[in-house]
């Protein structure tokens, strides 16, 4: 596993790799190129990785030594950079820049245009003739994919769901029955989109009953579902994610919940039901919201923060159950500081004669 | 994505729809009709989302003004409400008999009956001539499956599965070897039942070795299993899921653990290996409960709580390491005054001239 | 379910289980028997489950009384053990040579050697003709499978993925393009290997833009990777899992981390992007780990720690944030206490005519 690897995943799949010369590229991103506009770019890594017909990057000036130390033989750099001699684009967001030219040199892998023969597919489907259906897919009756959008082997697709155009819907991933979604949607594998609400209701002699779940999920455009996220259907009517939602791995949406526009959640974080997640807000990884609860917007919720309450637009909350950050980084330096406390309340007890209404109990020993 | 958008559903996928006079409707559910019994009902809604051919609910006389101002043609009510009107059907426990009517007049999907040429399936195993393999599954030596039972595409089945009657196999879903659930399971998609447990032994270097993982999971009747869920096979003998209990998703069942009758358990929990939990526990959303651990009978643990010590009948754990409700409250509401109290017994330090035995410390600054 | 049950998985499926002679067991392990070797061995259980004809074993003398009451034909004892008249072998590390003698009775599942022909399988792969690829199996442009590798039905290996030899990958896994497997790498049902990244970069107006995720994911030999565990490919370079690492379910590795040899992480954990964790680190249950981080070697992360900064080598840490052990347990103890300290501080001001400087706060009353 030497560095000499590093490089393989360019030759290991040829098809998912184009080499562009420098100038070209420029010419793409409607960058100014400084340097050698001739150079055959054949791959991309980061300053360290890159060889000599690699593209990497530079944030900021500040990475100057890393710049100097680089064998990339083209870098995209911020305006107000040195290139030296080498092969340069200029940028103002040399990071998305970079994002953009990778997406150039690095097209995803698609399969043949057309429906895989081995594909299994409801005779009664409008799916585009641009679209890509692999092999092993499964296919339900009256289902409609729209024009680019590509199926990857062993999805299943139930009756009624609808993909708009250019999606990607990664192999293993399951669509439950008349779910749709947008356009640019891309779904990454072993995500379950559609599966029950979890939802029972009691009966006099306190058995549980299951409640149907007949709505379904709605998905805007450029939306993002992690690997093995599960997106659960509604009771009656939709589970929505709006426009440009970002969803991470292991991720769980409870049923009827809806994330506004440009919400981003990290791994293994979960809404339970009927929650609305207003536009633009984060979460963490690791972190839950309970059910009927409403963040507003833009709000920012830590890392492994169980959130039990509603949450104002634009706050900022840690720690389970959340408290605003601030209180929560102070409650946090106290509790370390919490067992010395205990010794100085001793302390000032045994000044004043007064024995802690607790020094009977065993623990209090811990104290002296 | 407006609410013009909300019947969608129905109409997407016809044959998941059914349409039924409301007499004949309240007359399967065995309760009481008033108003017009002619209505043909088309579909099912919420009291805000309802329209005049679709049937609602009312939980109680409470939501009274929601009832008002419903367009629904008709609702299930309670024996109480005035019905006004509108068509109603007059029930002891609306949330359930709306349930059963949503059964009814929305009954799951289901492939045509039989096996479909495009399945993968082993000559040596007994398929009920009613249930339904869909195209795409995989089914391996030995396997059983009862009457009625549905599994949907690119299931997998290994050698010795035993399904029994009316059970649902969502797609996607993995059993492995020699699994047995019973009656009117339902599983949803992505999940996987019998993998290997998590288990490995050192030997005199420290180098672990896995130990293989040769028992299986049994599952009782009426249990559900979520999306993405993973219960692990036992080290020799029986992970087992009792009768009706209920799983969310993305939750893991460690090896040779047991869940007895009616336990029920929220999304993105973890039960360890070897634990036992008793009949009638709820465990809510995010929960992890240790290994060779007993959990009471109907013990309630909060939401992301970690259980890491025994849990008598009926107690009610939050936290992590879980406290009992009560000390778990007032712990968290003192922790978020604990940075007051910090300046409190400085105030009395100087008043009793004492310094604080870790006054020297840099984060004591902090106090004053 | 009675225990009559117990043994169906050694009928329900034959050919995973084979009958040996006790002596013949003892000599393929390479150690001494006591008692009768002519008993054939027809299956492995606990003591408590073991009948008359199954192998079963007894960590050490302290389990004597299980050991008397036991139906067990034969076990496998520590040296210092009394056999009596039972057949025994005799294991300076009973519990090691026990799952060695499992692995010889219990040989694992394999399809029929060669490609099943309703695999959906490139013409340019190169797949050796020892390796069992099942039906259902979907294998793009330019694979690599080593010898004697088995790969279950419905798993899709994009183009470019190489899997070394003796190799198990089970049913509905998901191996992206180029990601590269060792030897011996045992991958359970459902897992994803390879899904793109989760990241992402800002323009001028504030909206986020997809970073496309182009490296890879490397792992060694030996390791083993959980049911629905996700494994992230490298924005540009490589995820890298080392020899011998072990997952458990449900756990998410994020893009460009990677962990060292003989790191055991257990299930539904979660290390963030750009992290390093040392060899032989083992993060117990449902703990976290933020993004670049380095992680000590042989460091103990107790579960469900929040790891929010650099652990060193052979530190054991718990909570969330985490602290070193010692400090964590006396911060929860203390936790615990905290109510009746702020009644003792109370007390305390009363005595010196001090008002507490929150004393006006209603949630001071609770109290007194």
């Amino acid at each position: 596993m030497g560095d000499g690897e590093q490089h393989e995943p360019m030759n290991a799949v040829a098809e998912t790799r184009r080499t562009m010369r420098a100038d070209a590229l420029a010419r793409e991103l409607g960058l100014e190129l400084s340097g050698d506009g001739s150079l055959e770019i054949t791959g991309v890594a980061s300053l360290s990785d890159a060889g000599p017909t690699d593209l990497s990057f530079c944030r900021d000036a500040s990475h100057g030594e890393a710049l100097e130390a680089s064998k990339a033989g083209a870098v995209v750099l911020p305006l107000d950079a040195e290139p030296g001699p080498r092969t340069a684009i200029l940028s103002t967001n040399p990071a998305l820049d970079f994002a953009r030219a990778v997406a150039l040199l690095c097209p995803p892998l698609r399969p043949m245009v057309g429906i895989d023969p081995r594909a299994l597919v409801d005779a009664d489907c409008q799916i585009h003739p641009t679209a890509c259906i692999a092999a092993g897919v499964s296919i339900g009756r009256g289902v409609r994919i729209g024009a680019r959008s590509v199926v990857h082997p062993n999805v299943t697709l139930y009756p009624g769901v609808v993909i708009g155009a250019d999606c990607t819907i990664h192999a293993g991933v399951v669509i439950r029955e008349v779910c749709e979604l947008g356009d640019r949607v891309i779904v990454q594998p072993g995500a379950v989109i559609g599966g029950d609400g979890f939802g029972h209701v009691m009966d006099e002699s306190g058995a549980l009953h299951r409640v149907p779940q007949v709505g379904r999920v709605v998905i805007g455009d450029d939306v993002e579902i992690g690997a093995n996220t599960t997106v659960d259907r509604a009771t009656l009517s939709r589970t929505l994610l709006r426009d440009r939602v970002k969803l991470d791995n292991l991720i769980q949406i409870g049923h009827n919940s809806e994330l506004e526009e440009d919400v981003v959640i990290a791994a293994q974080s979960g809404i339970s039901g009927s929650t609305r997640v207003g536009r633009g807000a984060i979460l963490m990884a690791q972190t839950g919201v309970s059910d009927h609860l409403e963040i507003g917007r833009r709000t920012f919720v830590g890392a492994r923060a169980g959130v039990m309450r509603d949450v104002a637009d634009h706050a900022r909350v840690y720690g389970s159950p959340h408290m605003e950050e601030r209180s929560w980084h102070r409650a946090m330096a106290a509790l370390k500081r919490l067992p010395g406390l205990f010794k100085r309340v001793r302390a000032i007890e045994r000044r004043l004669g007064l024995r802690g209404r607790d020094s009977k109990q065993g623990g209090e020993a811990g104290d002296d």
